[in-house]
């Protein structure tokens, strides 16, 4: 029973959630770095109800709206800059994974007094960060709730986290309707990210009656989401069940941390620049498999949350959420598993694999 | 999917935490006020492990040693009051429900700049409180990650929450080898209490798929620890699964409150003195079975995390653990349930009981 266990970002769920409580973003500061991409915040409302909330509370605001996919360091220097440039002292970030991402790394180097520079942005001890409230238009990532920003990393190529207490969202909100118009692939890819946290959960080190108890509902609100003909449901319960699901997994891996999965799964987003979430996907029933070997148990209470007898039928129902898979040359499996060997999540592992092991998930995955 | 979570305690749990993560207090302040009973943090060895840490911290302390069960009013304001005499400037609340409670309440009040008169302790809207970190020496309030301080509140005749976020402990240390030498009753009252949080946090209107997650698993936890012969068992693993799952339940009401059973519960401890986790598991099965008229499906939820089919096995469970039902005079349940019907908690219950309701549940359960 030894585990810690933290998560103090305040949620608000719910239909119209940004409008009704607003108010709560009034402590947070005087002007906001408002963070997202290019174009989806525009589309789903979610930046107009973000504006409607600033402006009655009275505060002000600048926009920081060149956030891209896999956000670089680059980016986050950059929206940090405009937020000491704008007087900004505290940032909103509206997306998914990429946007939130890149606001809590702008709120941490906004407030550095001296400049960070950006070969010590991983390893720099920060002890202020500007307050940060989240609004995920995704289901997957769960960053509204983690204390993690994680940034392309082109001197290490790879992807890396920033991981600090102070990166955790004051306040996160959870509107589905922002997720009406979701591609079919985001969608699929998002959810497979969210169960890949949460299964990762119950097989990392750090698991605990806390994090289970989250995991196994995360887990569970996915697989209702799944039909004969995978995720094909897009209805409004939909919607709601998979943010709610990504949201509790980000709880998750926010104490848990995320294991070997993620470890192999930063190669094929960084080399083959395969989706995060499928990325995980691809890998997960592999990793399950090997697991398996010497923790039967827990893998039988990870399959039981999903209605699954074995491991094969895990894995057969994510071909089937997750489509064609890509093929690596036997070059880049020995590569992408000698990077894996020293990524820091591995040691997160229930069952932590050898380099061999890494070598065989990833050669039964995509050899 | 309309919800609000919030629960900023970071705990430690396992074995020796204290003296292993003691360290983390630095940050509360200089010295400390720890509030305890008389005799039980003495004998269990938490208070010898809290001094440890605040030595180790060159933190100085004062113990108040005075915290009675049901605390009073008057306990909460002279603990406040030597919090100012002698300086501390944080709170170290060490025990059972009660001293957890009135540290918290003596958190409250010792911060305030202007004295807050005993008449407007449960009115008035705080600003500020000394950071409390708690230590729980049983396994059933969950006090030490909610939000709340129980007092007995004589003017009003009942017991009284006084509910504020900034109430909640910002570390909880979990160690359940303090909980080696309580008495059977004591074992047993505090888990119902723990199982009557989290079976009522399923039963709020403030319900979320959170909240239920952890409810769910607490409920688990508990039934894990129930054979045949009751709550005999009381080896080091059922005492660690009590006091996890008190903690889970605790978490569940940070979000859901309490409902219709507390509100009456709080009338048998405050005039027929029966201890408030009993008073609750008195209660529950017949308010289950109340609720199930309308909600049949929520309640199978409840039972299936038990592996029980009706309520009548959940009611012969509860009477398994808590022996001899005290009895009520008719003119005492009338008196109970007008008093209830008053209680603030009474809207949280999904099925809102109406007065001839609450008859019937202490009529059926005590009369």
């Amino acid at each position: 029973m030894k585990f810690q266990y933290c998560m103090p970002t305040r949620i608000f769920s719910g239909e119209h959630c940004l409008a009704e409580n607003g108010a709560a973003l009034k402590h947070l500061g005087t002007k906001a770095l408002i963070v997202t991409g290019a174009r989806s915040a525009k589309a789903n409302g979610s930046l107009d109800d973000a504006l409607k909330a600033l402006a009655a509370n009275g505060q002000a605001y600048s926009i920081y709206d060149r956030v891209m996919s896999n956000p670089t360091i680059a980016c986050a220097y950059e929206g940090a800059s405009e937020a000491r440039l704008n007087g900004c002292d505290f940032v909103l970030a509206i997306g998914g994974g990429s946007p939130m991402d890149a606001g809590k790394a702008m709120a941490l180097l906004a407030a550095q007094e001296k400049p960070v520079p950006p070969s010590e942005i991983f390893t720099t001890a920060y002890e202020r960060a500007l307050p940060v409230a989240a609004v995920p238009t995704t289901a997957g990532t769960g960053s509204e709730v983690t204390q993690y920003a994680i940034l392309t990393n082109d001197a290490a190529e790879t992807k890396t986290s920033l991981a600090n207490p102070l990166l955790f969202p004051r306040i996160a909100f959870l509107d589905a309707a922002y997720l009406r118009g979701l591609k079919k692939t985001v969608t699929v890819n998002t959810a497979v990210d969210a169960l890949s946290h949460a299964v990762e959960g119950m097989l990392s080190v750090r698991a605990s009656s806390v994090s289970d108890a989250l995991a196994k509902e995360s887990i569970a609100l996915i697989t209702t989401c799944i039909g004969a003909s995978g995720l094909s449901d897009t209805s409004g319960e939909t919607r709601w069940k998979l943010l709610c699901a990504s949201t509790l997994a980000g709880m998750v891996i926010a104490n848990t941390g995320t294991t070997a999965v993620h470890a192999m799964g930063y190669s094929l987003t960084y080399y083959k620049n395969i989706d995060h979430g499928k990325a995980n996907g691809l890998l997960l029933a592999r990793f399950l498999a090997f697991t398996e070997r010497t923790r039967k148990e827990r893998i039988a209470e990870i399959l039981s949350c999903m209605h699954l007898k074995t491991v094969e039928e895990f894995a057969r129902l994510l071909d089937g959420l997750l489509g064609k898979r890509e093929k690596l040359s036997a070059a880049e499996i020995k590569h992408y598993a000698e990077k894996a060997c020293k990524a820091a999540n591995i040691a997160n592992s229930l069952v932590r694999p050898e380099k061999d092991d890494l070598l065989e998930v990833l050669q039964s995955s995509l050899g």
